[in-house]
């Protein structure tokens, strides 16, 4: 097996994916050849192909493993709040925080999961909008039962559910860790923005 | 002048504007070539070179004109209210109309634009970076000045700003125009969403 550069023992997946990462991130996925992956990771096409079918199956590990990420957080978040409250704003509250913290910590997955997501084959497509509805769905049930609670007033609880979860993935787009805005903060600021768009009267 | 399908006499900029849309709506521009454009306009490789120099050419275009545009309608809408209003609320709301009806009326710019801006070459980018914090400007004077007249009560005016345009920007994605939401109705949820997060109190 040649390599372009030396690759840790066992550290060939990890590699891998990592190249793909920054490939699709850098040129796109349709500006990503197979090559240019494996030369990133410092691998041979063949040792690549040990490894992967192809840039496809690499896209669809990279956003299937981020978005199930994605919602276990989201599911950790709620069952972390939901062992002492079912309030929909403690349960709102919670969401926003777990996407917040993931959006910013996951910030180039996030933008190659938005940016790809069409380049996904039927097959896997399928089951990863599956993936994506069940995590949308968190946010629905929580607007609705607040709707239904009358402790969010407003009259369109989809498109708040929309505007919030805009407002939250967009964060990947500008934040900037090394600047002055804490994590917490940019937290509670999203926080208080999602229950003004719920227009939450507690 | 060889072609691969007819194109009507004096349509050649449109036909290669239009093909160069399509091509990077569906390929990227990383994954589109100069001939993919040719071929779907319909033209010669020297055909089209002899209206552009390149596919960054393309690009550039296509998200000058589209940024342009909306950097105008956004103003317009501004003119209009402001002939007879200073009311921060008043113009807030003109500024969303402006942006909900350019997203759903230009849905493919705008994903073209979001998806693609990294791939403007750093002298385009630094021009047109510059029309686009012109058109951010236009929000962070209204919501400043809502906000000094303490007509609008959130802490935090720029997060506020962020969320209004990320969650207009997000429609380009997900609205269908022949769905059952009429564009005056969606303008009409947007605005009560831009008043809810900057906390308006009249």
């Amino acid at each position: 097996m040649s390599s372009a550069a030396p690759v840790p023992r066992g550290g060939g997946r990890d590699a891998i994916t990592r190249a793909a990462r920054e490939s699709f991130a850098e040129q796109g996925y349709h500006g990503t050849s197979i090559r240019d992956i494996a030369r990133r990771a410092g691998l041979s096409l063949s040792a690549l192909y040990h490894w992967h079918s192809g840039k496809q199956d690499l896209l669809v590990l990279l956003i299937e493993e981020s978005t199930a990420e994605y919602f276990r957080r989201c599911e950790g978040a709620l069952d972390e709040v939901g062992s002492h409250t079912a309030d929909p704003a403690e349960r709102l509250l919670a969401l926003v925080r777990a996407t917040v913290e993931y959006r910013v910590s996951r910030r180039v997955e996030s933008t190659i999961a938005a940016a790809e997501w069409g380049n996904l084959a039927p097959e896997h497509r399928a089951r990863l909008d599956g993936l994506r509805e069940s995590a949308g769905r968190l946010w629905t049930e929580i607007v609705d039962d607040g709707v239904a609670r009358g402790h969010f007033r407003c009259a369109h609880p989809e498109d708040a559910r929309r505007a919030i979860v805009a407002a939250c993935n967009a964060i990947a787009q500008w934040y900037d860790p090394a600047g002055d805005l804490a994590v917490p903060d940019l937290v509670e600021r999203y926080g208080e923005i999602a229950l003004r768009i719920v227009d939450h009267r507690p």
